[in-house]
C-alpha cells in the first residue's frame, strides 16, 4: 500500500510537471518564465556591450565557424528598451540586466525615482554565494556598476568607484578606476585603489600575482597591469603577450570562488560597443572573439559540474547598426579581407597617427602616409580592384584623401567626426569594412533586439522574447531569489509599491 | 492491483516523458527538434520577404504597439546562408524553407544537384491535406515557387507559372502571371491563365466572387483585380477600397480550405523585401503590417482550433540592412515622423514623378517641385529644422536638389541608381527614414540571421537556432511526415544517397 501510493503521487508530481512543461510548448499558455527547481550552485551572466546578432554572426562569418556563444540550444530575443528612451544606454541595460527594472538613461542601479535596487549580486552575496565582476573596461563602467552601484548618474565615476571599494563582492577583475583619485569631484576622499586595499581587497596586476592567490585567502581586486587611459585593458588586436586576457580573469575568478555555496559570476567584453561606436568592425570582431574565449572558460568549467552549472549569454543593447551586407558588395561577402588589418583604430590614432605627426610636422606628406596605412590594414594605393580586391578604388582614394585633409585642419592633429573619431582612422576602416561587405548606419546605439543565449541547468526559461528587465529576475529564480525587484531598503522597498 | 499497475505504468510513461522534455532545456543533450505528437491538422507558415528582427521591429515601434507577429511565446533564430553564398536569395531561401535543402542561389526546388524536390506543400498534398499557396507578389514569384514548381532559374517564370497551372494544389492567390504568354521564351505553348482554367482552376479576381465561391468547389486561382506591371498586389500605402487584401486572401483560404483532412496554407508577404531593396522604410513597415494582419486570420481561425492549428512566422532573409538608428540623430528615434508618408517610392515614381515631367517638359523647375515632395512626404523646405523635424535641414535640401539634377539627366527621366531606383525618390526615403532614425546600408539582401516565431500545436520546435532548410523537417513532422529530404522521383532520391 505504501509502495502503491508512492507511485501514485509520484505520477501525480510527474503529471503536474509535464502539464507545466508541456503547457509553454503550444503556445497557448504563458511561457515558464521562471526556474523552480534546486538553486543552482554556479551562474554565469556574460554580457557583450554592443553585441546583438549583427555582431555574433559577423565574428562567426569571420572565424569561419560558429562561436560557442552562438551554439547553444536555448536561444532568446531580448528587447532593451529604457525606461525614458528606446535606444538604451549601458547604464540603464545594465540596471536592468542587474536588478530587473527599467530605469532612465544613465542611472546606475537605481529605479527611475533613485530609488537604490539590490542586483543579483548583491542578492547572490545575501544568499551566501561568492560573487564575481569581471570587465575589459574600467571597474566602474555602466556594466559592472549596475551590479554594485547605486547613482542616478554613470558618469561619476568616483563615487561609483568609491561603491566599489566598500563593496562587499569577493572579486572584481579587468580594468582599474577611471577617476582614481576624485579629479572631477570637489572632495574626494583619497586614492580609490588605496581605498579598496584598506577595505581587504588584495590587489594584483600581473599574471603571477594573480596565478598565485589561493581561494578563500579574502576579496581580490585584479587588474591588467597595463591599462589603456580610459582605464581599460587593451584591445585584444593590439595585446601583449603580458597583458592579461578576459578569459584568463574568468577562469582565474572561477579558481578563486569555486566554493560550497557556489557563486555568481557577472563578464562583460566591454570594448566590442567602443569598437562599433567606431565603426571598427575587425576590432569588434576580435573583441567578440575574446569575449567567446571567456565564455569558453566557464563552459569548460560546466562540463566538470554539468548538474550545477548555468552559462546565460546576452548583448545590452546593438551598436552601430552594423549590417552584414553593403550597397557597394551587394550581395557578396568577402570577410577574409578583414585578416589585413593588424592594429586597432584606437591605436592608430593614439600612436601611429601622433607618431607621424611628430616625424612630419610640415603635414601634407600624404605620400609618405599611404605606405603606413597600407602597412596597418592592407589597403593598397596601386593596381586594379578588379585584380586585388584590397586595391583602392579611385572614389575611396579620393574619399581617404579628403578624409586625410579634414584631418589636417585641427591644430591637435584630429578633426572630430561625430565629436569623437579621427576622420582618416573611421575612413579606413569604413573601406575596409566595406570591401568585406559590412556597413554601419551610426556611431551610436540601436533599438534591435539583443540575442540572449544560455546552457547548462535552467537554461530553457531564458527561450522565447522577454525584456532586459526579465533576464535579471529569471537569474533570481535561478538562484533561488523571489523574482520581483528588490530594493536596497525597506522604505524604498514601501514607497515603491 | 490493476489500478496499481495502471498508476506505475503512467508513472513510468510520464518519466520517459518528462526526460526528453526537460533534457533539452538543460542545454547539455540535443535540442528536440521534431515533433511526435499526433499530426497536426492546420499547419500555416507566413513567410515575410526580407523581414528579419529590424523590419519586425521598426513596425512594432511604428504603430506604438507590439505585433501579433512579436508576441508568439516561442521564437528562433534562424540562419539564412545558401549553398553557395552567404547572403541567400529568395529561390535559394523559398527551396531551403520549402524543400530542407540548403540549394545554389536562384534555384527553385531543386537541389544543387538540380533533382526535384518534393516541398512540404506537396507533402501535405500527398497526406490528403488541401493546400493554399498566398502571396502579395506574383505567384511565380520564388517563394510561393519554391512550394511547387522545380526549375535551376527563378527567372523562368512562364515555366514557374506553367507548373503552377498544372498543379494539383488547391488555393493559389494573390498575385498573377508574370509573363503569361511567355514572351520571354522561345516556344510557349499559350496563355497561362487559360492553361490554369483548363486544368481546373476557377479564376477569380473579385472581392465578390471570391465571396461566392463554395468549399469544395474544386481548384481556385484568385487575384487581384488591380495589379501592378509586376504581376503583384499593390503596395498597401498604395491600396484601393477595391484591391483585396493579403489578409483577405488568407482568410478567404481559410475558409475554402478548411476540410476534415486539414490543410497546410503558405502565406508571403513579398513585398516588404521590395520596399527594403528601395530603403522605403515606411512602406516596408506597413507592409510588414499588411503581413501582420494576414497573421491576425489566421490566429482568429486558431483560436477556435486551439487542438489542431500550428502558425509559423518567419523570413526568408532580411533586406537592406536596416538599422533602428541613425548617425545623424545618435540615440534618439522619432518614428511619429513617419506617418507624413503617403505614398510608396514606387508609386511616387512612377506616377507622380511622371506626370510632374509631362506637366514640365522643359524640366529643371525645381521650386514646382518642392511642393509635390511635401504633399506626399510632409518634408518641408522652409522654417526652422530645430521647432519642426520635418523642415529639411541645408545638408538635405542640398542633397535633395543634386539627386533631382541626377534624376534629370537622363532622358528617360530616372538616372538609375544601383541599377534601379529614381535617385530623387531614394534620396526623399533616406531623408525620411533618417529624420526618423532609421537607416540602411544596401540595395541587396544581408546576412544576418532571420526570427522565426511559432504559436500553436507544436510550436515549442520552432525554438531555439536552427538553419532555414530545417524549419521544412520541423514542418514535415508536424504533418506527421518523416522529417527528411523528398525527391520527386525515386532515382533522384537513390542518386542523393
Amino acid at each position: 500500500m505504501g509502495k502503491y501510493f508512492s507511485f501514485r503521487s509520484l505520477s501525480v508530481v510527474c503529471l503536474i510537471l509535464a502539464f507545466f512543461i508541456i503547457t509553454p510548448d503550444s503556445g497557448f499558455a504563458a511561457s515558464r518564465e521562471y526556474y523552480a527547481g534546486k538553486p543552482v550552485k554556479y551562474v554565469f551572466l556574460f554580457i557583450g556591450d554592443g553585441m546583438a546578432l549583427p555582431q555574433r554572426m559577423a565574428a562567426a562569418q569571420f572565424t569561419g565557424r560558429q562561436l560557442l556563444i552562438n551554439k547553444f540550444k536555448v536561444q532568446g530575443i531580448t528587447r532593451t528598451r529604457a525606461n525614458n528612451r528606446f535606444i538604451t544606454g549601458s547604464a540603464a541595460a545594465a540596471t536592468a540586466l542587474a536588478n530587473g527594472v527599467k530605469t532612465n538613461i544613465n542611472y546606475v542601479g537605481v529605479d527611475p525615482a533613485g530609488r537604490a535596487l539590490k542586483s543579483v549580486a548583491l542578492l547572490a552575496k545575501e544568499k551566501g554565494r561568492k560573487v564575481g565582476i569581471v570587465t575589459s573596461v574600467s571597474i566602474d563602467h555602466a556594466t559592472p556598476a549596475g551590479f554594485y552601484a547605486h547613482i542616478p548618474n554613470r558618469r561619476e565615476y568616483y563615487r561609483i568607484g568609491w561603491e566599489m571599494a566598500h563593496s562587499n563582492l569577493d572579486y572584481f577583475a579587468g580594468g582599474g578606476f577611471k577617476d582614481p583619485d576624485g579629479r572631477e569631484i570637489k572632495n574626494p576622499h583619497g586614492n580609490l585603489y588605496k581605498i579598496a586595499a584598506e577595505n581587504g581587497f588584495k590587489l594584483v596586476d600581473t599574471r603571477q600575482a594573480l596565478e598565485k592567490l589561493k581561494p578563500g585567502s579574502g576579496k581580490v581586486f585584479a587588474y591588467n597591469n597595463f591599462l589603456t587611459e580610459e582605464a581599460a585593458m587593451p584591445y585584444s588586436i593590439d595585446k601583449k603577450k603580458t597583458d592579461i586576457s578576459l578569459a584568463e580573469f574568468t577562469r582565474q575568478g572561477i579558481r578563486l570562488l569555486d566554493n560550497p555555496e557556489g557563486f555568481f559570476m557577472m563578464v562583460e567584453g566591454g570594448k566590442i560597443d567602443w569598437a562599433c561606436h567606431a565603426n571598427d568592425g575587425v576590432v569588434a570582431i576580435r573583441e567578440t572573439i575574446a569575449f567567446d574565449n571567456a565564455v569558453r572558460a566557464a563552459y569548460k568549467f560546466a562540463e566538470k559540474h554539468p548538474k550545477d552549472t548555468l552559462i546565460i549569454v546576452t548583448g545590452d543593447h546593438e551598436t552601430g547598426g552594423m549590417s552584414l551586407g553593403f550597397a557597394g558588395t551587394h550581395y557578396d561577402t568577402f570577410f577574409n579581407l578583414l585578416q589585413n588589418q593588424k592594429i586597432s583604430f584606437k591605436k592608430f590614432t593614439d600612436k601611429v597617427l601622433q607618431q607621424y605627426r611628430k616625424d612630419h610636422p610640415a603635414a601634407a606628406d600624404y605620400a609618405k602616409f599611404k605606405p603606413i596605412i597600407t602597412r596597418y590594414f592592407g589597403l593598397k594605393f596601386t593596381g586594379d580592384p578588379k585584380l586585388d580586391r584590397m586595391v583602392l578604388t579611385a572614389d575611396q582614394q579620393l574619399d581617404l584623401k579628403a578624409a586625410y585633409d579634414r584631418a589636417l585642419k585641427d591644430k591637435n592633429g584630429t578633426v572630430l567626426l561625430d565629436g569623437k573619431y579621427d576622420p582618416v582612422t573611421v575612413e579606413i576602416t569604413h573601406i575596409l569594412n566595406n570591401k568585406a561587405g559590412m556597413a554601419w548606419t551610426s556611431y551610436s546605439h540601436t533599438g534591435v533586439p539583443v540575442l540572449t543565449t544560455a546552457y547548462g541547468v535552467g537554461a530553457g526559461i531564458f527561450a522565447g522574447a522577454y525584456e532586459n528587465s526579465d533576464i535579471a529576475k529569471k537569474i533570481m529564480s535561478v538562484m533561488g531569489v523571489k523574482p520581483e525587484v528588490h530594493y536596497m531598503n525597506r522604505k524604498a522597498a514601501a514607497a515603491a509599491q
